[in-house]
């Protein structure tokens, strides 16, 4: 049997289990027999372009160390693939006797793979699928989502806990997410401890409309002063135009789309100067998705998991597929690794179903917390002792 | 022998380990033979002023879930008391037959304490130590600190990471600390995973120089694209104004303290503006003194602690004192509770002394580090995979 290399690249932010997937696939590599050499490419597909592949032969030991390491560990990029480069990229392929191409990213990655398939006709292709967005179509959740909504949950409910102790000022708390709205919904799922927690969830598929929610903010501090309003960093007013986003070229990623960041503190001053309530924002942004110690452990093992399947497909021929999860049953969760065509993937944002948002635009429902609660794992909140008001 | 009552009660900020001391005070009241009724006031210094006492008797179960309860369980307050409210205070501790109180809170809390000890002589009352700032007078370091220092060390260190993986930006950690620099120095802690982490770290006790900050990073840029800046949320100018900082009667705590949060986006702001270079920033805020999960096991065993000793040492008859910690050995670490006359602690601010600040006020010193390391307990920051370049 001949053998072939393989390579594995990142593409776009690293999350708290990116490299739980790349231990998968070197992993899974190692047991293939029509695997030969394994490489990584250092820097995303910029490492591929330059030609800046190492070679990686991890013990076990190493492997559950590197499964347990936030962020990217051989380094991603987000440089947009022009469509003069897949013929380098393809010339790199060959070079190196590249049988194997694994690409770990969310919808502009999945594009890139999708098309790198068409340009490099011997080499086999896959994405393991990485987002905290959740935002990748096809699969019912995609790995890296899990960790970062468990640390929204866990954030939200210990933010609420602490406003409401002293209970003299609002926060808004800024959460990270473009276009979708699946990780500032995770903040419902602070409920399990106080149905109250947190007063509010802006998402991005609403647009934010300034009455109703300062009514909402003046409603909820009458009764009882101290809140948490959660907003997604996309949030956009009625002219599609991001909430307090600061302009400029250097707020402008590689693929045009612009960086939000400022919409808590948008929203902490509007309640100041329309209300005169004291209000702060907090933005762990970043933080967000590289948190080790929040890691879910289911997300984290579907990390692995995607990798181990992506390795197995490509071993069985196969290419241009992603691998997705199918949820088989919510309570007991249940879910199964199923191979999606990259078509079906490549450039598509799923957004939040309206189904999973309040009619009133300023939260989510409790069929959005059914979807959400198996994923972060084993409630992170029981075992709190706390006076029943 | 005749019995008293005990009044325990919360001042200012909660921290995640705020609950421990309430456990451990709460814990050992019900040893004593000579307390009677266990009491709490809800909302803290206003709960006492308003008579609003709960009275507490919780099972050992009970006990160790609050100790890892983030945040006041009782509630607390940024009530400044007055001069009138001393009288108001001693009446209600009279008509509830309290013989013992104890004031977990800061510096502002420890003022209020000792007047209180002048205006009720027939009532014990002793300090429970309790500020993330760790700027408590008299002691070798306060509960709450290491927890919150423990969660900007690893959250720096996985900041760091994140901004490598990319290589794209830089961003700029806002972390709390109103006038001392001890938490924004704990990002130091970082180091022991990549000594390049973070590139600067600054802190109040320096006033802010723009010149040799952007010389500082434009070089560390050259040297390799993307760094983390540390910066304390109470860093000025040469005139002593915070950087950044909202105005507003709404930004004024009730002590009169201006309120900070705009650090880091200033900052952000300026290389953006003066060097051209894509910047971001991050603001945990809050999120950095509640996080149960990045608890310091070392800081919980002592809050607790300070809780256990400050009920013997009333117990014994003394009052106006703090239980604070005296080092023994940092390695292997050993500290011991002693008691502090509250008039060494009530309103003093204990700052970062010079020898833990690096010459060119941009950095903390080694001898920091040591200090730190043990008060946040086993290193986080182990079994890391990474690829050294």
């Amino acid at each position: 049997m001949s053998k072939a290399n393989l390579l594995v690249a990142h593409g776009g932010g690293p999350t708290a289990v990116i490299n739980a997937s790349l231990a998968g696939v070197l992993a899974e590599a190692k047991r293939q027999r029509s695997v030969g050499k394994i490489f990584a490419a250092r820097g995303g597909i910029e490492g591929v372009l330059k030609g800046d592949l190492i070679e990686l032969d991890l013990s076990s030991a190493d492997l559950e160390k590197l499964k347990r390491t936030p962020a990217s560990a051989i380094g991603s990029c987000r440089y947009k693939v022009g469509e003069q480069d897949y013929e380098t990229i393809a010339g790199v392929l060959r070079s190196k006797g590249i049988g194997y191409f694994l690409y770990t990213g969310g919808n502009d990655s999945m594009d890139t793979c999708l098309k790198l398939a068409e340009h490099a006709p011997d080499c086999l292709v896959a994405g393991v699928p990485k987002t905290i967005d959740n935002d990748l179509a096809g699969t019912d959740h995609s790995p890296g989502y899990g960790s970062a909504a468990r640390y929204i949950a866990v954030s939200t409910a210990e933010l609420c806990l602490d406003i409401r102790a002293l209970n003299i000022q609002i926060s808004v708390l800024e959460v990270m997410g473009r276009n979708a709205g699946w990780l500032a919904a995770s903040a419902s799922l602070a409920r399990s401890l106080d149905p109250s927690f947190p007063a509010m969830i802006l998402v991005p598929e609403r647009p934010f409309e300034e009455a109703p929610f300062l009514a909402a903010a003046e409603k909820r501090w009458k009764e009882g002063k101290g809140f948490v309003v959660v907003v997604s960093e996309g949030l956009v007013d009625s002219n599609g135009n991001a909430l307090g986003a600061e302009r400029g070229k250097e707020s402008v990623d590689a693929f045009g789309h612009a960086l939000p960041g400022g919409a808590a503190l948008y929203l902490a001053s509007l309640i100041r100067s329309k209300l005169g309530l004291r209000t702060r924002s907090e933005k762990p942004g970043l933080l967000g998705r590289v948190s080790r110690l929040l890691v879910s452990e289911i997300d984290l093992e579907e990390a692995e998991l995607s990798g181990i399947e992506s390795v197995k497909g490509l071993c069985e021929g196969k290419s241009g597929f992603m691998i997705g999860f199918k949820r088989l049953s919510s309570s007991p969760y249940r879910m199964e690794a199923v191979r999606i065509d990259l078509r079906e993937v490549a450039n598509v944002e799923r957004k939040l179903p309206p189904s999973y948002i309040a009619p009133d635009g300023m939260d989510v429902t409790p069929a959005f917390a059914d979807y959400c609660r198996p994923l972060i794992g084993p409630d992170p909140l029981r075992d709190y002792w706390l006076i029943r008001k």
